[in-house]
């Protein structure tokens, strides 16, 4: 370390936690970044001055600590939000979110996902995970905000929002790949397949096969329902993911969401194809999808990530409930306190995660050479004090709330809550003037 | 209604959640207080001016309605948060909250309690159901908080803190009843026994009949783990509820606390008993105690409400996490999305947590008469945008950081996410600094 270098940023008087693969905790730690690069991160040493800096940045006693990363979302759909919960599936699906999202347009999906990436900021989220349709309007939307985002363009072998002929899903999904593929570090363009009981093998087969030709993530939602995994051996003789495995699709770049009613030989398959899993624990128990064998899935090595999944069967973006939830919920089936600890699920959300999605080499932790991805936890508040163990307080007593600063990419996003890359306030007038266009007609549960 | 009576306090601009036996929800409401009662709940006339009042509170557009219920905690706990977690139950009870609590001191509970109050304000809980020891300095932290507390003298029979001879346990809860009761109509006095597993019949049917003796609500632990069940059963011939019932504990004014491990038998003598029952979903599960039937006791038609218990099994008090949790929690548990929809959940921390401690005639809905015990939900936050359904958003998406504003007993006790009636920093400084003195010599589980 050179100690003329002059920082673009340097973050100051918080304890690091680094989630590299030592778990190093630095207290009274300095983070120094150039060009977006993590440069310096280290214990401060009180008989010298800082290190000269553009600009500097007091965490005030608080944690400093990798950026969070959602591995599965649908960022528009904060527009459905509150609009249709505690129905039955079918009722959910084809009542609600299908006739919504024939309302859906360009523009919506835009704003949809800018109300999104605002409230993912505000709760300390950096890098996103989406599949979903217009994904060009997401993508834009994605980087006005200044966030990554690794967005898949959605696949289905139905009409969908964008794409009303299924024939011309595979070339559209193509166009959306050479737009974006290169044209800005922060937008990693990538392939979302809907399902295998949605898709044709033929599309299957041809979307994975341009996925791997550009070389970006393959997604596909798996196993979510015992009804679907009936559907898929009955129409193609196998469970879901052992389909997937033997036409080829299951492999390091694929990332498999959801993957709750799975039996040992599926998990082998996920294991010797090195596929990743993400875990959209409170979605799959709002939905009463079922759950996710997580500890399993852990136990056999498989990479496994947590997100949210929509709004609309969360409905929330908040990562930290995420964790909490999870750790809870395997500890309680199991009957078991010492499944998932603390320490454990925020892997979950940041190294572990950044695995899932291609992008360790990148983000996931606080280590010399990554970009810099960073938030700052403000712990001088009452549910966060006294602190013993920082990973505790993150999982179990910490909310997206607490996040006080965030810088993506080497740049402050949000300071002091504040969120400095787009008019918050504008999308949200903007997205409550569209909400009555978007709920005529539709029952409104209100109870 | 008098149109001249000038009000103290009068909330207006807000949609009004009423939680009455109607459900009403007033759009562009107002509300009336004088002398900490509710007089006047209505919606605006906008042909005349607002009703005259000392002070006025806008709710810029955001949800008024009744401040939320915890009806189970141990306050002071919040000195361990965090201390001890992901550890098996004997070895988190026996080497870390016994030894821990035997550390405590009339002046730490009073500081542990003041910042439990600072937490439960800042996330929109204004009355709480406690039980611990030295509960007489919980009592004197609730009164300078300015929350409604009912409090319960813990009872056991072992040396406890402020309790060191056992047979000195119900002279010392009958010393607290005499000192508060009808002291300040915001402090309501009970008593506590830990649970038949640490009581002997002597001590429960003493403590039972002094609480029948003076009119207070009697709390107690019951069922909450197998191995407890197993233990009672082998000891007193029956289980816990059926021994309660036996001996002519369980009755109206008699709070089950965690109700786990149940047949149909136990609940049979819950519900013609007319005891309530808090559920404390979040602790449950993390201690990893087992998932309480909750269902089954509503469509039985038992009293339930939820509570956080205590800190040091959470880690948090905010009842917004709790009410979103145990909604998920039921749902995927049965496979069914339609078990305990919004509403129904809002409701266990309102009107039915109200019934459950015996405050239904003061608060728990915003009817005129009831005491003012009111909060006020910003809505104006992406994730809270767009709204369609208020109960949608406050169980599933809100936190306890939205609460903006909170009234209790016609007094606002925050105001703009300030608390009015005492020093937290102050508070914060304090329990930070003994907290050093309290981990000491305990390991500390960082991972």
């Amino acid at each position: 370390m050179m100690e003329k270098e002059k920082h673009d940023l340097l973050i100051f008087n918080g304890t690091i936690l680094t989630l590299n693969s030592n778990y190093d905790i630095i207290e009274d730690g300095i983070v120094g970044i150039t060009n977006g690069v993590l440069k310096r991160i280290e214990a401060r040493n009180k008989d010298k001055e800082l290190p000269k800096s553009q600009q500097v940045l007091d965490a005030s006693g608080g944690i400093i600590m990798p950026g969070i990363i959602n591995t599965h979302t649908h960022a528009p759909m904060t527009l459905f939000r509150g609009l249709a919960d505690d129905l039955p599936l079918l009722t959910w699906l084809h009542k609600y979110i299908f006739p919504l999202e024939g309302k859906l347009t360009f523009d919506l999906v835009y704003k949809g996902t800018l109300l999104a990436c605002a409230e993912m900021i505000l709760s300390g989220t950096t890098t996103f995970c989406d599949g979903y349709f217009y994904e060009d309007a997401v993508a834009h939307a994605t980087r006005q905000a200044g966030m990554r985002g690794v967005l898949g363009q959605g696949i289905i072998d139905f009409p969908a929002p964008g794409v009303p002929d299924p024939a011309e899903n595979i070339r559209h999904a193509e166009r959306f790949l050479e737009s974006w593929q290169g044209e800005t570090s922060l937008i990693i363009p990538c392939l979302f397949c809907h399902s295998v009981y949605t898709c044709t093998e033929k599309t299957l087969r041809s979307a994975h096969r341009l996925a791997e030709q550009v070389g970006v993530l393959f997604q596909i939602h798996t196993a979510e329902t015992q009804e679907e995994v009936r559907k898929v051996k009955k129409e193609r003789g196998v469970s879901p993911i052992q389909y997937l495995y033997r036409i080829g699709i299951l492999e390091r770049e694929t990332l498999l969401v959801h993957v709750i009613w799975v039996d040992e030989t599926d998990l082998e398959c996920v294991k010797k194809s090195q596929a990743s899993i993400s875990v959209t624990t409170e979605s799959e128990m709002k939905l009463a999808s079922g759950i996710a064998p997580l500890p399993s899935f852990l136990a056999k090595g498989i990479k496994v990530g947590l997100g949210t999944d929509g709004c609309a069967s969360n409905n929330n973006l908040d990562m930290f409930r995420e964790m909490d939830t999870t750790a809870k919920l395997h500890k309680v089936v199991s009957l078991d306190p010492t499944v998932l600890d603390a320490r454990t699920v925020l892997t979950l959300t940041t190294a572990e995660a950044a695995k899932t999605i291609g992008l360790w080499d990148q983000v996931g932790s606080l280590e010399a050479g990554k970009r810099a991805d960073i938030i700052i936890i403000d712990t001088k508040r009452p549910h966060l004090t006294p602190i013993y163990n920082p990973y505790s307080h993150i999982v179990y007593a910490a909310s997206g709330s607490d996040v006080r600063d965030v810088i993506i990419d080497g740049r402050i996003v949000m300071k002091d809550r504040r969120i400095l890359t787009f008019d918050v306030e504008e999308v949200m007038r903007d997205v409550r003037r569209e909400s009555a266009h978007l709920a005529r007609g539709f029952p409104l549960t209100r109870g």
